[in-house]
């Protein structure tokens, strides 16, 4: 119904902001750049400055050469056991090309250097800057049947995720399959708390240390998945492939002089002196979003339990107001600093890039996430009467509507008491109501904006229409038949391009709440389950009609992701023994005022319960490094056989000597005579050595000396024997 | 001047106690068997119940197909980036055979079973139970060498290891590359040492933290040292080559369904259960190792301190006495318990049984090692005061000598003082007296135990010369060319077998000192840089004189014990910060006693400087990783080169289309013509796609047909420009 034209990829060239003829000039020789690697192309008119070139492969032939490329390039590398067969329509038929593996390759004929065989496009860099954006269109039959799939099923079965990655590539397959395996994962901790939250009563160091347990089960587990799913997809080590930055600025170059290669070089001590860049800016990063949350937090202690004057109900929603404007503008900016300062750092590789790019968003997301639970529950509860005298400076912030100085009297120490609700408030709000706002904007915004950019558009092209009595059908010209196709196309080259990275950090966002905090709120996990259910087919339907097709790249892990992950179920055994000593005392009372905190056994619970992690970390890695899986043991099975042809290839080269020294040699009475000349005529030219081996000659004369030795010491020793006797 | 004759190993074969006829025939199976895989024997006489067999490869040729045997081998399992040359002596001329790689390589050829190619002897065994040992030959001109030249240098250069891994293989050159790069990286902390020991004073932190530093420094790079050794080495990788221990029970057997390989199977759950009794062990083992260093630590501090009878100088030796008595006993118990335990594991491969019997003799050996001063600091200063009191049980053991009661009587808790120099004493000794000791020992004990046992041996002839009037020259049939030799490998057929573990496990340990205790004594670094400088040549002169010529086995890192130095210098975070924190603090005057030691204070002490540990690590780490080396370097080119040469090899077997579409393809009226007669012709067979990509032909049409988009969107666009001016 919805054919694709055979399209493998759209190219959106966009000439607002250049003169025609260079505009024109350029379009020819990207069309012939295009060309010159083995690629057909069609150009049709896109909107007002722009047109749309579509691109597909010329013949299979060269395709095929392409794959073999590929896969040559993979075994070299490790990815494949073995290399592919020569004959290519033989690997085609051993190993079918899949989708993602199709339009990766031509992404890559269509993005690489020349001197790598592509041509060498770059979307909006230098020369071809006017190149917006390279995309491919999706399937929308497929689309539909994924989401008429997803929506109507509880569980994604592995060859679901299959699918994704045939068709997606196998980096947003392995975002799938992380938050599905997270979702089947939640299910337990969903019970336990469940339990928990019926019969422990709060802060139940049983579901703690549960919880802990289970978080790092899950963690060690996926890295197991994670290396299985990657030998089935066949992309295991496909992350030590490097890919050269192309914004990579070196400093030398040298030509090795070995391999004569020629090698760029950036000094590392002076990328390592940027690196600590990092330590000032986490710290500032730290204190001004830690500034901006402390006063929030703190005007909104005051107001909600100091202040007393009119307009309370509606002056308790200021902080947030002032947070929920703030934050996104604040880490925006810092966002963007960040990757500034990663840019700066000059890595050489694409990975390299993106992990210190990942570890960066994640030190202002944590703060940005956590920070405002941690401040309620080590500040805030075991400090507040101490620190809320302090207060009154925020007096200023509803000066304006207090009717007189009492309403806002800061209360003494002994008269104010702390609201034991606050934190558990805080974590079903971050673990309930954000993740229900955060879902919301995740599909409703861009539909929004896709809605009101339509509209703006339709508006501004009826009033042109008004204006010059032309009729609003821009794209009278296209051909009846392709019309709708190229509609759709249009439409397509206007959404925007889908970020993995976002959804997963997402994912490890929501986990640290989980692992960090939901012993003050065991229900946590039964918010996660049923709002990750939906997130999984969210997102799905989010790829399908609110972004363009991803580039089906590559991927063997989550990657940096995982250090996080670790790191937070690590953290997640400090707070949690912090939290259940602080609160769950018992003989405190439900204040949760501690009374008899005393520091020592404080830090002695965090210390022991942080090795009792390791050990505990240590122990389950072991375990669960010994399960078999199946991934596994197809990867042995490729190598065994790989290594076997090989050796089998390799040894059959040798020329076969017969083994057996002297097989078939025969002691006769000539062939003695014969040594007895040549020993005799060579008299003492002969050697000691040569001598000495050849006083018996083949393995029967040395094996009857042998006898003989033996035979003759049993004698020896006999009549000694007898004597002791 | 003292030749081998050529001799590649030597085999002992005893038959005292086999009936001569077996002992005999199994002589003869065995010489069939060596000379079935292509090795020349001559048989000697050996002592009285045993001949020594001498084994040779009977040809070069023999040889080189083995070495290729193995280089292949090696290439398969990654070992070798490329595979080496078909040609063997060509292989042979590009990487030359060296004597550590030929004689591995004759070894294997013995020992490997027959359907690996070997000759299926296996010493102590089985149906070789007569062959007792199977050893090569010392080369006494090298030794000598050897010797000269490093007992007359102050370091030792990379050619010195070298040549260390060219004669004795890489195993033992990785120990000795070790121990020297472990010697030269004391001799920072015994200048700092020997400053902190003038002007500091005692339990300086500055010291504490330097030396934390210095030992997290040396840990990690020598981690990054080893890969490059392995590298420069040619055996990276080896590890990984997984061998099959011998010993190995399998439960089941299965046939791989498509490999059809056999695998023999234990399953892992069942081996989890057996490890699970490491737990115990370690507790048994701890326990009673540490009743035993309490009990005589007890009895120690009775006698010193409290004792005050007669015969007090000479008393105070009995605790020392029963230690030394009862450790080795028990200590020798608990380790062959600890082989036991291993061997129940049943461990499929060689390097996992070594693995884990490494860590069980590690933790005995950190019991007996370290737990004496664990109690002096942590348990004798702060609670001695408390614990003294109940010492009058020890009474006991001074009872037959005391006088009277009051020199027994145990003072009340505010007369006793603890003696605050038993902490440093005992830092001492461990660290100046016991190496000396050790060192001695290893030297002088088999110099004795040799001498001796000859003596023995020539008495015994002598009674028996005696009795039967027989000349005691037991060898006397010996050609008198041959004599010397043969005496000579007579009594190195004698000698012991080196075990280079043992060496390794004494490194590592006095390392642990350093790293844990060396706070209290800053000399610590500078006994202990001496005491190498003697060790590095005891244990050469050891190798030549009193042990065996070491098998060449390879080796790609100085294995389990790695794991070993990283939790030493971990444990060295925590003691010494609790050590500094507890001896250090200003006011607490001389004696030792903390007056005001505050539980919490201690806590967050040693929280943060375990923390501030693994930040530390982490960054050292992070840099290390980061420094090139010549190893690298190699590395890095030998694999860019054969990437290169088998991408090559794979690209030039394609077929070579022409890559670019319509190279010399012309819009001619004909082919236009043409194309309109096809499309006609067809008419409605023809699909939407084709018709789709029909309408421009070739790159040059599109780009015309874009150039035409491109301008006439300029022009859509001026009027209305032109109007909003």
């Amino acid at each position: 119904m919805e054919t694709n034209m055979d399209v493998d990829y759209v190219i959106s060239y966009r000439f607002a902001n250049t003169d025609k003829s260079h505009a024109a000039a350029q379009f020819e020789k990207l069309v012939q750049a295009l060309a010159s690697v083995g690629l057909d192309t069609e150009v049709r008119k896109g909107d007002k400055h722009s047109v749309l070139l579509f691109v597909r492969v010329a013949s299979e032939e060269h395709l095929f050469g392409e794959v073999y490329r590929s896969r040559v390039h993979d075994w070299i590398h490790g990815v494949r056991t073995a290399a592919p067969p020569k004959e290519t329509r033989e690997a085609l038929e051993a190993d079918p090309l899949y989708e993602a593996e199709r339009l990766r390759i031509i992404y890559q004929l269509i993005t690489h250097p020349t001197s790598e065989g592509g041509a060498g496009i770059t979307p909006k860099e230098g020369e071809w800057e006017n190149v917006e954006s390279i995309f491919t269109l999706h399937d929308h039959a497929y689309n539909k049947d994924w989401i008429k799939k997803w929506s109507t099923s509880y569980f994604l079965k592995t060859e679901d995720l299959d699918d994704i990655r045939n068709r997606l590539g196998e980096k947003v397959a392995f975002y799938f399959a992380f938050t599905q395996a997270y979702f089947q994962f939640l299910i337990f901790p969903a019970a336990v708390g469940f339990g928990a939250w019926m019969f422990l009563g709060h802060f139940s160091p049983i579901y703690g240390i549960i919880n802990a347990v289970w978080c790092t089960i899950f963690t060690e587990w996926w890295k197991h998945q994670e290396t299985d799913l990657a030998v089935r997809w066949g992309v295991r080590g496909v992350s030590r492939m490097e890919i050269k930055r192309r914004d990579f600025k070196h400093e030398k170059q040298l030509t090795d002089p070995v391999t004569g290669e020629k090698v760029l070089i950036f000094p590392a001590t002076k990328r390592l002196q940027r690196q600590v860049l990092q330590i000032p800016f986490a710290l500032c990063a730290a204190a001004v979003l830690g500034a901006l949350i402390a006063t929030t937090f703190s005007i909104e202690v005051f107001i909600s339990e100091i202040y007393n004057g009119p307009f309370k109900s509606a002056l308790v929603f200021l902080p947030t107001g002032i947070a929920t404007t703030a934050m996104p503008i604040l880490s925006s900016i810092l966002t963007n600093f960040a990757t500034q300062l990663t840019k700066y750092e000059n890595y050489e590789t694409q990975g390299a890039y993106e992990r210190s790019l990942t570890q960066k968003i994640f030190v202002l997301n944590f703060i940005t996430s956590y920070l405002p639970i941690f401040l309620t529950a080590f500040v805030y509860v075991p400090f507040g009467r101490i620190l809320v005298p302090y207060l009154d400076v925020f007096s200023l912030t509803v000066k304006p509507f207090a009717e007189n100085e009492k309403q806002m009297k800061v209360p003494s120490r002994s008269t104010f008491s702390i609201n034991p609700d606050r934190l558990r408030k805080q974590v079903i709000y971050f673990t309930v109501t954000a993740q229900i706002v955060n879902l919301g904007m995740e599909l409703v915004v861009p539909y929004l904006k896709r809605q009101g950019f339509s509209k703006y558009k339709q508006i501004q092209s009826d009033r042109a229409a008004k204006r010059e009595g032309t009729p609003p059908q821009a794209h009278a010209e296209d051909p009846a038949e392709d019309a709708a196709f190229l509609a759709r196309v249009r439409q397509e080259a206007e959404l925007d391009v889908y970020d993995v990275t976002a959804d997963l950090r997402e994912m490890v966002l929501q986990f640290g709440y989980l692992s960090l905090f939901s012993v003050v709120w065991p229900l946590t996990a039964v918010s996660f389950l049923i709002n990750d259910w939906v997130e999984l087919r969210a997102d799905a339907i989010k790829i399908c009609v609110e972004m363009q097709r991803p580039i089906p790249w590559r991927a063997d892990t989550i990657g940096p992701w995982l250090d996080s992950l670790s790191f937070l179920t690590w953290l997640g055994s400090l707070t949690t023994s912090a939290l259940v000593y602080l609160f769950s005392n018992d003989g405190l009372g439900p204040d949760g005022t501690p009374a008899s905190i005393s520091g020592w056994a404080l830090l002695l619970t965090i210390l022991f319960s942080e090795h009792a992690f390791i050990l505990l970390r240590f122990g389950i890695q072991k375990a669960i490094s010994k399960i078999d899986s199946p991934g596994r043991q197809k990867e042995r099975r490729d190598r065994y056989l790989v290594r076997k042809q090989y050796f089998e290839e390799s040894i059959s080269r040798l020329n076969k000597a017969p083994r057996m020294v002297d097989a078939g040699e025969k002691l006769s009475r000539e062939s003695l005579e014969e040594d007895a000349r040549t020993s005799s005529l060579s008299g003492n030219l002969m050697n000691p050595e040569k001598r000495f081996w050849a006083r018996q000659k083949g393995w029967r004369e040395t094996a009857g000396v042998g006898r003989g030795l033996i035979e003759r010491a049993e004698m020896d020793v006999s009549p000694e024997r007898k004597k002791e006797l």
